[in-house]
């Protein structure tokens, strides 16, 4: 008893968490319970007006408010359509059908139990149609209004009667569900849509500046969670942010078609409201959003760069994570204000970050390659151990000296640049700092050999050097996808540039003049 | 009259087409026909035997066909269920409330108006509980038997009857619905998502061997389709392959609610079948779907690198490719044939690949960066110039050589490595071709400037590089991206092998033993 106790405290405790995390789940429930408090008052009441008995058919008021209260109006209106759409149609066909049969006397049952099978064919067949998708619901009232018709209409011989009362009763009870649904508190799939798409943009800003700072803090996964794995929703925030965005497409699509039915209401004023242009945008944010992916792919992957290499780049790494977020921020809050871009170039400050970060890479490129194994040191001495006439004395001399610096530069490519960097605008003396090597070495020797390459012929230290030049490629990757990134907020841009059109959005307030 | 004519022979085409490419649709509803017509005969005849008057109820018994008769017999069982629970639960607290409201004497109807409140917002806000959402059709039933039964019973009288003749007609529906749909043809969930997940499978290997072909072909898209810029289906195969896989999601864990109803059938023999691990090996070939969308995205990204330069890892990147595909194509069969894997290491030969293009990059790399404005060569002179006590000459002089090195290596970057690669086996000689150097940088320079930097303050030269260094660390994105896929596969194999243990997969046919 103790334990019901408490397992019925756990339940109150979480429906009360969600009523506090969304109060209209809780207004919804209530106008559920109003608008079926309603139509069992007017069946008690007995309404004897248009036609006796309707109370008889009261079942069909109390199933037309149980199924098409739904929680939006966009929903409602457009099960209340379908609900509508097909009871008409199913009780002119049963009406046309009940005469015919009349007609033929004698095998009167026999043409209705024909007609029942090839309505039902056709209605079931056709609601598998994929563009029939969204009327599927009005098939099934088709099928189940014509069958109803049919059948107790042969027993009552009451066709008209039978399909008259039943669709007053359907309307009484669509009408009490509308006027509830509209009228008090209205819950519209529009503003869903609306705050969805700018809540996307929050997260994926937030997945990425996780990423880029992951990154940097050389966040390693001890054992990544086989959630992340499988792609199943996990707890881990960098993860969550952009699984979020990249799983909503089928949201998205529920509410875009629940809100091209809703009325102009709020903000949204104008008829035919570009909701399209909404999940639009939110495929162009989905697009960024496997960018950042990508990125967080390069946090999960077992080879790595090593701390020391990253740490080059960190300035600039973390500027254009941050000014990327920036930017998908400040774009959310457009979408969620509703505002145009203001006169300024959005991008301007992410691409100079970019850049930037494009410009030391190519100043540091000599970090993030592996050169001791160039071929062309090796070929250069080959070369010249062969015949030379081809190639004048010069060129091979370089070449030659080429392949001796390379060999040396590799050694202390861990060093150099930081001794260089530390100094840079105190003196110009050059003391290089001898870390041993060794720790270089031994790191990239611990490094988990998930690509087990077959163990018996190669020599570990080539199977070392293999995973040091990976290692730092590894960077290279995460920053040219960080730059794809950033090439790709243009045509984010772009697509909210026509939604800003399309929708109507109005200037932004400029604060200097405001102020 | 023609045009409607012509858009009839249409709609009957695509009709037809439909029924062609999944004859189970046509079965399907002539299933669902006949089903209606079964009710329809059973009520004509008028069972008189339990209850008199059964045929008033009807309505009940066609609706319950309509409803509960699903495409799957997973759907069907899972929604009688629901039907069923909601029902008799919903009789059950009927029956009480109308006794507890018979006590109450004169303020009868306001206890039942007020128990229709009560428990019309229990229900409506229990069912928007995340948990219960497959339950949500049951809560639906619960309200509405409940609300008919209060009301109905009210007017009558005859609560009890009322419940328990509803309750005939609902079975007397759900059986005709199961016999019709598990004797005749039956269409399982199970089977969907089994083929489903060997379709993905198959869908990510074409799409992985499109970009890597695609890459080495230098397929460029003169626009990107707007439609893969914002995410929507696209006609582009490869992006269609990779997206059906990820889009996947929502239709697997729809099969996979079904599934679990479903009773042990065909080759699925046990109870509690691990539909669960389809659904995570799914999503392990999503995650490593997921790297082929990055590699797409090479492929779309503005910033490419030379024909030239991907040429030179031509051989290594195709082996990966078609190595990958094949260990893809061949766990789809796997999975299609329920056969466990083999003796051998399945990804032996691709990691052998991957080790390959590894050490290809490495010996290579010197085509992957852009060397000619490293700074280790710009420092040296300014160390030259300046206080030189702590460097040691010799070093600085190959520091210098270096930078010489280094420029004339840029230039040439191009040439080298074909007319080396060219000759390789034939003579020792190397003669330079002597491309113009304009050549390529005029490619450079013609390269879409999508990020734009700003134009005023920087040289067109020094963007210029800028945009040639990008290009070639594209190429190393590329590869360490698919090398990454590689790394993934391995976790794909590790699920898989789940699924083998627990879905008793049998042991594969060796094919050399038995021939």
């Amino acid at each position: 008893v103790i334990s019901f106790c408490w397992s019925f405290q756990d339940v109150a405790y979480n429906a009360l968490q969600m009523g506090v995390s969304d109060p209209r789940k809780i207004v919804f429930s209530a106008k559920m319970g109003l608008a079926l408090v309603l139509i069992s008052l007017l069946i008690f009441l007995d309404l004897k007006a248009p036609f006796d008995g309707l109370s008889q058919y009261s079942v069909w008021a109390i199933l037309t408010v149980v199924v098409v209260f739904e929680f939006s109006i966009g929903a409602t209106l457009s099960k209340g359509f379908n609900r509508g759409l097909g009871t008409l149609s199913a009780g002119g066909l049963a009406l046309g059908m009940a005469e015919l049969s009349a007609l033929a006397g004698e095998g009167e049952e026999i043409v209705i139990i024909l007609s029942i099978f090839i309505i039902g064919f056709c209605a079931t067949y056709a609601k598998l149609y994929p563009t029939m998708k969204p009327y599927e619901y009005g098939f099934r009232v088709f099928l189940l209004t014509y069958c109803f018709i049919m059948v107790s209409g042969y027993r009552t011989k009451e066709f008209i009667h039978t399909a008259v009362t039943r669709f007053l009763a359907i309307a009484l009870g669509a009408g009490v569900c509308l006027v509830v649904n509209i009228c008090i508190y209205p819950i519209w799939a529009g503003e869903d849509l609306h705050n969805l798409v700018a809540k996307n943009f929050r997260s994926v800003a937030t997945s990425l500046e996780g990423c880029v700072n992951g990154y940097l803090n050389c966040v390693e996964y001890e054992r990544i969670p086989s959630k992340i794995l499988t792609y199943q929703a996990s707890d881990d925030p960098v993860y969550s942010g952009y699984r979020s965005a990249v799983e909503s497409t089928s949201q998205e699509d529920a509410l875009l078609s629940f809100a091209i039915w809703e009325p102009p209401h709020g903000p949204y004023k104008s008829f035919h409201y570009p909701w399209k242009n909404y999940v639009k945008v939110s495929g162009a944010l989905r697009y960024c959003a496997f960018m950042v992916m990508a990125l967080h792919g390069c946090i999960l992957s077992e080879i790595q760069a090593s701390a020391e290499r990253r740490q080059v780049f960190r300035d600039e790494l973390r500027r254009v994570g941050a000014e990327g977020a920036k930017v998908l921020r400040e774009l959310g809050d457009k979408v969620k204000k509703m505002e145009k871009l203001g006169s300024g170039d959005i991008l301007y400050e992410v691409h100079e970050a970019a850049e930037e970060l494009q410009n030391k890479i190519d100043r540091k490129s000599y970090l993030l390659v592996n050169s001791e194994c160039w071929e062309i040191g090796n070929r250069a001495k080959v070369v010249e151990a062969q015949d030379l006439t081809s190639l004048n004395e010069d060129q091979n001399r370089i070449l030659e000296f080429k392949s001796r610096s390379e060999a040396l530069l590799d050694l202390r490519s861990l060093i150099i640049p930081k001794s260089w960097d530390a100094r840079d605008a105190k003196t110009g003396a050059t003391v290089p700092q001898n870390d041993p090597p060794e720790r270089l070495f031994r790191e990239q020797l611990s490094m988990p050999t998930r690509i087990s390459f077959d163990a018996d012929g190669k020599a570990p230290v080539q199977e070392s050097k293999t995973y040091e030049s990976a290692s730092s490629l590894s960077l290279v990757t995460f920053t040219s996808l960080l730059i794809e990134f950033v090439a790709r907020l243009q045509n984010l841009v772009v697509s909210f540039d026509e939604l800003c059109e399309n929708a109507n959005f109005k200037d932004p307030v400029d604060v200097s003049v405001a102020a």
